[in-house]
């Protein structure tokens, strides 16, 4: 991770892609959301969905693993570069998740995003809170899922101010 | 699931509780959240949270599940009694996730959702909104999760007016 200090709103970054196949949307959905369009091609040709679909919380776990690994080619990056890596601490959470689109089997998903508003945080000294809109596209160019997280992020040592 | 007429703001729903284990939390981040602190014992004891603990994104699917599991309880119980199951729509998505505490490995975390508010949908006749507000309590009583998901329910057919 980058530190606070590096970071600029309106920052996009390209997550990467993933494509949805029927063993990766029902094993999802037999552990989380074993719902009929979710876990049964038949059942799902039956049901307003039309086709075997992810659940939404599997659209949105996928973004989060990608962003994992996102981060992690970006401190093999910095470190590569001998530059220090910043440290990310939890998040509180999250706002306005849209699934505005089914994820179809075969579907392929792209994540981005896009740094929207970050502060200094008085309450916690050395750190910052950055919001971020997350989206996901898939192949036609539709978006299938959207929100905005939170992350508290490491800020750069202060330079002693010379008195 | 109860017809849109049937449900009332303000009704809480117990859905259950999970008990999170160390295999549980593990192999979810190994496939969605491989943060150093969800997926090995001692990396996790020398992290911010000091202990493992499970991926937010876990804590909020096991909500999914628990849901799921209520609803077919749910329906079982209508059928058995001669009564009609209402069909329920997709979910168009949820706001202000906070995950407001760690759950760590041994924690058993208590969901329930409460109906805040609802309206009928002039734009498709035959359905209702409903917004509910999810939360799960540790073991101790404390929050771990929150969040306010919506979803589109069935209403029941309307009697004939007699003209």
């Amino acid at each position: 991770m980058k530190f606070f200090d590096d970071i600029r709103v309106g920052e996009v970054s390209n997550l990467g892609r993933h494509m949805f196949t029927a063993e990766d949307i029902k094993s999802f959905a037999a552990r989380f959301d074993p719902q009929r369009f979710h876990v049964d091609e038949a059942e799902a040709a039956r049901s307003h969905f039309g086709r075997l679909c992810a659940s939404g919380w599997h659209t949105a776990c996928v973004w989060m693993r990608l962003l994992i690994d996102f981060r992690r080619r970006e401190d093999e990056e910095l470190r590569a570069r001998g530059e220090a890596v910043a440290q990310l601490g939890p998040s509180p959470g999250f706002r306005n998740l849209e699934w505005s689109k089914p994820v179809y089997v075969g579907d392929t998903v792209s994540y981005t995003t896009e740094v929207i508003e970050m502060r200094p945080l008085a309450s916690r000294p050395g750190w910052g809170i950055i919001f971020v809109r997350n989206s996901g596209v898939n192949q036609h160019g539709e978006p299938v899922i959207s929100f905005i997280s939170s992350a508290f992020v490491e800020r750069r040592e202060r330079e002693p101010q010379i008195p």
